[in-house]
């Protein structure tokens, strides 16, 4: 590693000119399963408010919403996942670009894409971030922004460091040394997760934890890569280069995408170059990697117990219990996790949370819906969620977003009995269109083709009594979707 | 205590003619707290399908239906579960009379009544018996009553002993000595519930737990109760003669009963008369008290864990985990309960379940409606459930049975929108009665006056909507109704 691939500090006043040009680049990805029941693979983590009534994809825009200091964030995610991030972006009022990956290959292509698509936007830096992490202090975390891009103004690559406050065994460690740029230390070495022994030597080596937070000018980035991993930055152009784009979305290429080795960015670029940075968050962070996370970051009672929704506990400590609807009770416990949902439940000890995610894979082999599947499943338009099933009938609650339009469509196998019970609806049947208010209903024959719209500004609500004898989701023909799925 | 008080044994051929009179009393009532969540005020323990398929209720009447031994059963229970009761009969094929105590007074007027009542039927003799126990062994349990039979014969009042397992402190004990009657003995002593250390002493001695089933000829107890408790002995007297008669339920006078003391049958006469005789029981018995008894009773894996329904569970050891619905994963506890429903959950430690009455109380006391009601609430035509429930709206799948009729009722607040899924429906709405069959639906405008019925012979299944600015059960007004409701 050499000083001499960093330049002398320029003056104070341009970092200033270029600091409201960091381009946050929000990774959205994740199964979902260390997290389960809140987050499944239909709607994981990162969209699920697990602390307080946003989510944490939302908390992460917020936190990058200063105009002063950051651009538009970029989303990278998947196509699955695209339009819960529109609609969570709208929800907050947050304006996003979204990169869709065309397919899964670990964070290394999906940052080297984003850092591509960002100096199309002539951002001066980006910052890569993940979306489904806790952070407390947002003044913090944008003071080391603010600090780090002194070291990005001089060609590096600048982490997050956060301070352990235990000998984690599931964390890369970032060991610091030599050089400074006011609070910024240069990185001598990142380093895999470690055993507890070891863990604890860096500890009191004064070793950071790797957050996997990277600030950067996305020329360093790819160079960098081009340098260690050239078949993956070439992909990366080629898929920005061939993508397609639709409004504030862009699609890359599949075919060029494919070509990239899929690797994490830490092991593609961070930990052979040197270029890196270290800068000490004085921000509290988690990663919010098992349950365990939420009874860290919560209020907890005097006997250490956090509760959340209807739950009534006695001769508990130490214990995180929750309930998203199910009323709750809790007896003689400690040191234990409950998560109650109503199709749904986790009763967890602490030190075998790890455990979830084989557990949530069983459960997944074992084709129970509710192991990937929450109740309420998100679609372009706004959601359902089912009511009631039985032998020949299904029952749904439909909320379409204001201005939101399902498509046109026709079943085979069952006919549709819609009750209008909040907003307005308009409801094209056989090509006549009507509107229909609280209170009014409409029967859609099997055949009939058919589509539900909210034309007015609040949400529609409508309950749909399907009959026949095949009721899933694929007995549809489309005929025009609004949202390019025909 | 004097054995004068019973005569010599009759010849054997007389007692065998006198066997098919065995009249079951069998007592519902409870408020079903310990086995929450899946018992409930609305449908308490006896009703629930704990073990297997039936209820402990019909396992119950089941028990009792060798009709050369014993009569029709009588049902001493209070109005809130008659129907649940003459439903759950009807379900396996069993003839019953109900006796409906006006009021809730303990086990003594409620059994003097039932032997008054017994009484009038000619009945010799009457077996008391709790209608929310696990009995495994009927062919043991029946071999009791004939032993017993000896004893009542003599003018005995003849209980089951069951010999203790463990020292407990909850129950009451028998202890045993002098004369017998083939198996049966005299008791000496009813001792109340004793502290752990005389528990062990009383094993050591000998003694039973006092399960409070009780045989006798229905003038032996009203004379014994005349003597001890005469206020008891008239108002039952007078209650059952003037009580009114539908059917096979007679509802007892409610002026009458009042003026009985509410006093256990155990502490109005047991603890005081001389003419108790205990048999030894043969069969294996639970009072079903705590959840911890179906661990108890279940078949256990090699961990020791019994399990039922959708679960999955990881490292975990001697627990009891059921679901009736939820998917529930439970990782790394030892010595747990946890029953899990779509609207409530429980998760406790064995050694803390009697805690639990003390629990549901609180949650009941904090007006959450999952603490006393089930989300199937019962009705004389069948039953409903919530599926869905909004700001103007209410969504509930209503199931009648067959030839089962609502009442002919109006709405002043809500409008409701029906959807026949399963059967047929014959709906009255302002003079006019249509047929609906399956897949087809009609609008009750809010102060129709309207009924729903089902003509058929395979129950009905109706999804209603219901709109309106107040939707709960009060809001009706009835105009007929089969079951006396109005």
């Amino acid at each position: 590693m050499t000083a001499g691939a960093i330049g002398p500090a320029p003056p104070f006043g341009y970092i200033a000119a270029r600091m409201s040009l960091i381009t946050p680049v929000i990774l959205v990805g994740g199964s979902g399963k260390r997290l389960w029941p809140l987050s499944r693979e239909s709607m994981p983590k990162q969209f699920v408010p697990l602390l307080g009534k946003q989510s944490t994809f939302q908390q992460t825009l917020m936190r990058v919403a200063d105009r002063g200091l950051f651009g538009k964030p970029v989303i990278a995610t998947n196509d699955a996942y695209r339009f819960m991030a529109e609609q969570q972006a709208k929800e907050i009022g947050a304006e996003i670009d979204i990169v869709i990956e065309p397919e899964r290959r670990d964070s290394g292509p999906a940052m080297a894409a984003a850092a591509v698509y960002a100096r199309t936007l002539q951002a001066k830096a980006v910052l890569a971030m993940a979306s489904d992490h806790m952070v407390i202090g947002d003044e913090e975390f944008r003071s080391a922004c603010r600090d780090g891009m002194a070291a990005v103004e001089r060609g590096g690559i600048v982490t997050f460091g956060i301070p352990p406050t235990e000998p984690k065994t599931d964390y890369g460690y970032i060991r610091p040394g030599g050089e400074q740029i006011g609070p910024v230390q240069k990185v001598t070495a990142f380093v895999e997760k470690p055993n507890a022994q070891t863990a604890l030597r860096y500890i009191a080596e004064g070793l950071f934890w790797n957050a996997s937070y990277f600030l950067f000018a996305p020329e360093v980035l790819l160079s960098e890569m081009a340098r260690f991993e050239p078949a993956m930055a070439a992909a990366a152009e080629e898929a920005v280069a061939k993508a397609r784009k639709t409004g504030s979305t862009v699609f890359l290429d599949a075919d060029a995408f494919k070509k990239a080795p899929a690797k994490s960015i830490d092991y593609a670029v961070m930990e052979r170059t040197d270029k890196c940075w270290v800068i000490p968050a004085k921000f509290r962070w988690s990663d919010l990697g098992t349950w365990d996370a939420l009874l860290d970051v919560g209020n907890a009672d005097s006997e250490g117990n956090v509760t959340e929704g209807p739950v009534e506990i006695d001769h508990v400590r130490n214990s995180y219990v929750r309930s998203d609807g199910p009323l709750t009770a809790v007896i003689g416990v400690e040191d234990v996790v409950v998560v109650a949902m109503n199709d749904a439940m986790l009763v967890g000890h602490r030190n075998n949370l790890p455990r979830l995610k084989d557990v949530v894979q069983r459960m997944t082999d074992g084709k129970h819906r509710a192991a990937t599947e929450h109740v309420v499943m998100h679609r372009p338009w706004g959601s359902y969620q089912d009511i009631d099933r039985g032998e020949r009938f299904r029952a749904k609650r439909l909320t379409v977003n204001p201005k939101g339009k399902l498509s046109l469509q026709s079943h085979n196998r069952r006919a549709e009995h819609w009750v209008v019970v909040k907003g307005t609806a308009e409801v094209t049947l056989d090509g006549k269109i009507m509107t229909l208010h609280e209170n009014e209903s409409i029967y859609i024959p099997m055949g009939g083709i058919h589509r539900l719209a909210n034309p007015g500004s609040e949400p529609l609500e409508v309950v749909e009594v399907q009959t026949g004898d095949y009721l899933e989701e694929d007995d549809i023909v489309r005929y025009e979707d609004i949202y390019a799925r025909v």
